[in-house]
């Protein structure tokens, strides 16, 4: 071994002992694969399993192939060691990004199918694939038939899986480089099972597949659209990782509608019984919110400092603070829910903002007019026509503005990676207060000259 | 004929043109089953049908035996017909479960597999199934084995199944009453086919048994609870209907998502792709909910005006009130939509409504005097202690009132048969904000001595 790879060794061996990961990447990434292995191969095995993680993608099949026998097992070993990993899981995301690639499919799935179900969180991340992300969800416990396989040949496959294969009846093909082809349903084999010679490639069909990275809330709508009884999971080469099952999609669905009902409501999801859930744990799901809220929420007491001349001069404007204010909030919610909902269905994307601050323009000037006629008819008979018809164009105001901000602000929020669900209901309301009361005194200024 | 009975039949045609379900009723229960059968023998093809339907369940399995059989033929087409069901679908809801009994199980599954999808909706009314429940949902297109069944008697039937059954991964056991006795997975199935004689009482397995009344949502959380595939539709003599499958559970849950996002927000859900929505349609799905929570919201124009005076006296009072409002609105959102998701899931009852009372009342006061010390300190800097000091207890008393009654509302909501998801968020936010305003007033009074 030459001085410089020794010397290399050493400094490798000394930012790895101060689990300086980036540095670590920036040494690996100057070494060609021979070199690699060679480093690796005399690393204390948890050490060069941290290593290993930092190889870039295009040489990291290569590395393993190379490197001793016993040292793959070991780094196998130790990828899901618990100290490995929480050097990985405490990485900023995007470092991790940055760092770790994905594993060759064919290693990927031979460690995740080692792994129990405490390991597979940390291990996810280890792996690169990213909280939150369908990967975390799926099986490597399956049935798997080769595309040039015939009937006759994947049958006793399905009876090798039948003991213990999570799921048998979908089945993925994949070809000889591991790319997944489509899917066999054990139906569709079972009916051909006259003609064992039938090759698959003529009752093979055609299957969504899942990137590993793909969120788990898009690939439960994946089941939703397609009804399928489970999916293939696949790295960025199509290659096959995994399966992820219908079922799964089902306790996805179901902690999806947790989330988004409890944030719609200003809270975060309890993920246990109510009732065994304590106080304290409620205080903390709840104050959070509530205190930001309350915070957003003092822009109404300025703009009402801003104007208490008008409210001491006209007093009877304050009776109608709160009605209008929840006018103003109640339409910017009805809005928002709407179209967060129509987000998550991918009903509506990005580029149609315009599209959607014309629709909710119309629908609020609509609930406006409506309601605002009403409230000029009741103002008017009780405090007179003037202050009727502050009220009445207040609200005509007010609800075009809340369901035209209503609308785009999930939008925006998902631009900006803010989950529209936290972003939505309660601070659209916010908002919607604020800028609300600043209209009513304008409105109330013009009208009755004070 | 007896004189009496062609009296009866009369009778029955007169109160049957005059399309009087409920008299009608009423002569058929008076009569033996036989009599049943002849008049119903003489009646025309759709009258017929819809004096079948009045029978009484008892009776009803009886009578349609003794039909001749095209009479029993032409009363099955009948069933669906849309002049008949337009009938049972105009009762009330209450005057059809007073009405119609179930019909028995193998009429039921027979009429139903003669259905196509438009038909679903009117003819599952006519059979005696509520809106929304998970009966709807089911097929009887699936593979059914007797209890005294071999494994080598099973496995044909599962042959002829793969071409147009749209399950067959499951197979619901029935003896030879069709009372359902388990499931059968067809991976079981396989796993045995070494012995074909294996019974199959001896690879039968407990399943959860879904009653036809029973609605889509708790059908869809059996699923997720249980993790099955299919689970079988029985009546309630456990007689088998159909079968539920995953992926309709799948939708269930999604439509359920929907509507309860929507209706949090307080709107109703869109039912198709938000841009395709017109203006007019959304207005729909919104104004009454923006009408009823503004008229709601005239309280809080009504408490505010009862204190006028003290408003006048101490104008700055005006200023905290969309803060305090917001506040316990949003309290009580909080404790709402957390206990209405409890209920969904089946964490919380109606015997529990104490429990989540001195829970959430613990909460709220916890969240208040969070909330309370800093409104209180804030408040003092800037208007003096006074004002600090009924900012301070307002916040506390309106967060310990806002969660307890948002913690309480969905479940009394609940046992008035009103659903959660429409009676809450919008409405306790309204009830919040008024009596958020009364305890405001009287707290500023008491401290203030105005």
């Amino acid at each position: 071994m030459s001085i410089q790879v020794l010397n290399v060794q050493d400094r490798l061996e000394d930012v790895l002992h101060q689990q300086d990961l980036v540095q670590a990447s920036g040494i690996l990434s100057t070494l060609d694969a021979g070199t690699l292995a060679r480093i690796i191969d005399r690393l204390d095995p948890p050490e060069a399993a941290v290593a290993f993680r930092l190889i870039r993608q295009d040489q990291i099949g290569y590395v393993f192939e190379k490197l001793d026998p016993p040292v793959q097992s070991e780094i196998i070993e130790h990828l899901h060691d618990a100290e490995v990993t929480r050097l990985f899981v405490d990485l900023e995301a995007h470092e991790r990004v940055a760092l770790i690639d994905e594993l060759p499919a064919e290693l990927a799935r031979e460690l995740w199918s080692q792994l129990d179900s405490d390991e597979v969180e940390s291990t996810a991340t280890i792996m690169g694939y990213p909280t939150g992300s369908v990967a975390r969800w799926m099986t490597t416990r399956m049935v798997v038939a080769r595309v040039d396989d015939t009937v006759g040949e994947v049958l006793p496959k399905v009876d090798d899986g039948l003991a213990d294969a999570e799921m048998v009846y979908v089945i993925p093909v994949v070809d000889s480089e591991d790319v997944v082809q489509g899917i066999l349903s054990l139906r569709n084999l079972l009916q051909s099972r006259h003609d064992l010679s039938t090759p698959t490639s003529q009752i093979i069909r055609q299957a969504t597949l899942l990137p590993a990275t793909m969120s788990a809330e898009e690939a439960a709508q994946e089941f939703s659209r397609t009804g399928a009884l489970a999916l293939p999971v696949v790295d960025h080469g199509q290659h096959l990782l995994g399966m992820v099952t219908i079922d799964d999609a089902v306790r996805i669905l179901e902690d999806e509608i947790d989330e988004d009902v409890a944030r719609a409501g200003g809270a975060e999801p309890l993920r246990q019984p109510y009732l065994r859930t304590s106080v304290r744990q409620l205080f903390q799901s709840r104050i959070i919110w509530l205190f930001a809220l309350a915070v957003s929420a003092l822009f109404t007491v300025q703009v009402l400092d801003a104007f208490q001349d008008e409210l001491a001069k006209v007093i009877v404007l304050s009776l109608f603070i709160p009605l209008l204010v929840g006018i103003g909030g109640n339409t910017g919610n009805q809005a928002a829910t709407t179209v967060t909902r129509a987000i998550a269905l991918g009903d509506v994307h990005m580029r149609d903002i315009g599209k959607v601050a014309l629709h909710e323009n119309a629908v609020g000037f609509c609930l406006g007019a409506t309601l605002g006629s009403v409230g000029f008819v009741v103002a008017s008979i009780i405090f007179g026509v003037d202050i009727g018809l502050v009220i009445g164009l207040t609200i005509v105001a007010i609800c075009t503005l809340a369901a035209t901000v209503g609308g785009i602000m999930p939008i925006i929020g998902k631009r900006l990676g803010i989950d529209p669900a936290v972003f939505s209901n309660p601070f659209i309301s916010t908002f919607c207060d604020a800028s609300g009361l600043l209209i009513y005194f304008l409105i109330a200024k013009l009208v009755l000259g004070i």
